[in-house]
């Protein structure tokens, strides 16, 4: 059984290599999110070593209110017994401002995963949880431009890769261009927001249902709402920097000085993304907006072109399942005295990528295993525990993965079947005859091939083929 | 700069590894634990989909009353807005149980860490937060006697010892014992709980202080307080049986079913934690208690012989720093037929384990590298940025963990700091020279050495150093 294609080496693949294991498995916990990017307002509350610094923070609601945009409505609230009112993180990134800006950090490249929580009525066919799980990394320092903005979107192309989720594109675009494209369509800027949100809906419904609430509910004049539209409707072809070019030449466009820094900074990423070789993954997008109020420069979101599914089954829809982008703003917002740390960063929806993992081993017959077990004890004789408790302790103290069934006298054949079932690849043997010759029976459960190796020698032979393997 | 002398292999060694970095390294977050033991309470609230299994849950507080004892109140409540009264977990065992016992499960083997909640006074000297990180492992399931507990110790041994927390001794004792002490020494069934509490207490209080609360507080007969006294005043040797031997032999103890159960199950363990070579770090102590309503078995604490501490500085009183035992009941309290799931498993407390690393780390002098980068890229020359980008993305493609610093034109004295402050091993070195030769320079920082290597053999180079070190 394979474990998931993942690249090897970067810790993020290691960590999706855990994510992947289904919920019986092991796994690692969020050991450091109390101290670094803990619940964005419990924390607050119950930690007194923080209580100086966190006079801001005092009033909860006021920290994750006007982050989110029309997404406050989905804040979960809470009301601790003192009656304060506290709620529970919304997601991963404003916690992570906070920390930033809390404990005074200049810079910090992180990642983290942990539960969030969104008042949504959850239908799971399109995936969506009250309670659910986020993979963020963020990269916070002031650097040259573009160059951690790259590395995020690199990131995100190497978990799609690696997680075979199959083909995907990444949608890039700019708050500023986005802003500058508002204001030459003769957007108020106290719309700005609430059309972004607008526009970030296009991806799940027609242009015609969003100009329509762009017009009724937010109130532009229909002939801005069209000219937005012209706008939104071009997308860039994957890798194409045209489009990006067409925008410099725009005769209304190009009179936006933040459009055009943003254009710039554009040209800049598609230069280091060729250097990355993944141009060809990313395009950019004008109708993309993310709803998030937070954001204020690239911005960008992940979407699989299709996920593989049985013949009588509907394909998942998903949705996205990696996005991010750059927020420069949102540290400073924590900071007393403002100073700001830009920022950039991406989500990952972990149950969206659960649910079309597991489709696809239902579709494909997968199996991916479930323990990182290398080696199982066993013996063909009654009374023999004390003989495999002593050995699995030589496995452990020399730090192999080993197990033994919890009973004093298990068959052999269920002993066998359990390492088959498991996909535990080697399995040590002792009984009255390895015992009498003083050898362990080493038998590769693949191959059922057995061979007598010295007792001294078993840790050893097992370390050398668990290298080989 | 060595990375923490752990065992490698098992799980929780690289898992510990995680929590053992200083907070502003990328951690490992809950990745199942919104599937496999959520909060205990909000999870009941938020997932749709165990509507249906969640009617015990409906009101939470009732789930996690009479779990915990007279530590019943120190749960942290909340108020929802639907004003439904919530609370946050107290601790991962609980919820684990609820998991279980809701998804009907009939064994699993996992650890967990994440965050827990209690109502404390928190003064840091005592290691005492409100919002702290557990680490747990549990064995559920109808399993032989004493094996799954003797892992249980000997994980415990495996992980303090791995942490290099100094010399430490592992108290174990048995509810049945206490019970049964209690019973002889005629203590009114209805008090067991209550006076296991008080005596819990005597690792922090004297003996004629918990005298005196279980006469005046709880009621006891001082007489039988006495004879309670004469008991958890006996200290078992490490490793050694013959206060196990001794409660065997004693005229009124030996009356006791429940007590010789206990007493016959601590002799098997201790024939185990033998064949694990642990047997000389436990010790039987009829003064453990554990204040826990839950337990039914065998207890265990871990307790420091001594922390190391500068001179000038007071040793930490961290207390214990792992702790659990067997709780055969509680899956069954959460199953409305009550079928029951033997459980046995422990805690690690993470932020005790944390300071006592934190002040070996300044004791010692000792430095823990805050990062796995394998190899930094750097050039000596100006505009050189696209090269090492190119650089880069070719060793993250081979899965090697690399980074550079986000900068345009950063001095390679700077870089090459950066390598030295960070324990980075390996330094790649690309400038106009190696690019015209079709060569990297590759920089040992430790020993300075650099040797020129063909451009499409650096990878491999590379991979084979690492493997060496």
């Amino acid at each position: 059984m394979p474990q998931l294609g993942l690249l090897p080496g970067r810790a993020w693949a290691a960590l999706l290599g855990q994510l992947l294991r289904p919920p019986r498995v092991v796994c690692l916990g969020a050991a450091h999110s109390h101290s670094q990017v803990a619940e964005a307002v419990l924390a607050s509350q119950l930690k007194p070593r923080q209580e100086k610094s966190n006079f801001i923070l005092k009033t909860p609601k006021e920290m994750l209110a006007e982050k989110y945009g029309e997404d406050s409505g989905l804040i979960y609230d809470l009301k601790d017994q003192g009656g304060e009112l506290l709620s529970l993180r919304y997601d991963l990134t404003v916690p992570f401002a906070r920390y930033m800006a809390m404990n005074k950090l200049k810079k910090m490249k992180r990642y983290h995963v942990g539960k969030v929580w969104r008042r949504e009525s959850p239908t799971i066919a399109q995936g969506r949880y009250r309670e659910f799980c986020q993979c963020d990394f963020d990269i916070a320092g002031d650097f040259d431009p573009m160059i951690p903005d790259a590395e995020c979107l690199k990131i995100i192309c190497e978990i799609l890769t690696g997680l075979q989720l199959g083909d995907f594109l990444i949608k890039v675009n700019d708050r500023r261009i986005l802003d500058g494209m508002f204001a030459i369509c003769g957007v108020p800027e106290s719309k700005f927001r609430a059309i972004c949100s607008s526009i970030d809906k296009l991806d799940k419904i027609s242009w015609k249902d969003v100009r329509h609430e762009m017009v009724t509910e937010k109130g532009l004049a229909p002939e801005v709402a069209d000219r937005i539209g012209d706008y939104v409707q071009c997308h860039g072809l994957p890798g194409g920097l045209s489009l990006v070019e067409q925008m410099f030449q725009d005769p209304r466009l190009s009179q936006s000085k933040q459009a055009l820094e943003g254009l710039g900074d554009l040209k800049l990423l598609f230069e280091y993304l060729t250097l990355f070789g993944i141009a060809e993954k990313i395009c950019f997008d004008l109708s993309l907006a993310r709803g998030l109020d937070y954001y204020t420069g690239v911005i960008y979101e992940a979407v699989l072109l299709q996920t593989p599914a049985p013949a009588e089954e509907e394909p998942l829809n998903v949705g996205s399942v990696a996005a991010g982008g750059r927020y420069d703003g949102l540290v400073g917002m924590f900071n007393p005295k403002g100073h700001k740390v830009p920022c950039v960063g991406l989500s990952i929806g972990v149950e969206r990528i659960f649910s079309i993992v597991e489709q696809r081993m239902k579709t494909f017959g997968e199996k991916i295993r479930t323990t990182e077990t290398q080696v199982f004890v066993a013996t063909p004789q009654k009374n023999f525990l004390q003989e495999r408790l002593k050995l699995i302790a030589e496995l452990w103290d020399a730090g192999i993965k080993a197990e033994l069934l919890y009973k004093n006298n298990p068959k052999l054949l269920t002993q066998l079947h359990y390492c088959e079932n498991m996909g535990i690849p080697l399995v040590v043997i002792i009984g009255e005859q390895e015992l009498k010759e003083g050898v362990i029976k080493l038998r590769s459960v693949a191959t059922r091939e057995e061979v007598a190796i010295k007792r001294e020698n078993i840790v050893a032979e097992i370390q050398k083929r668990l290298f080989e393997s």
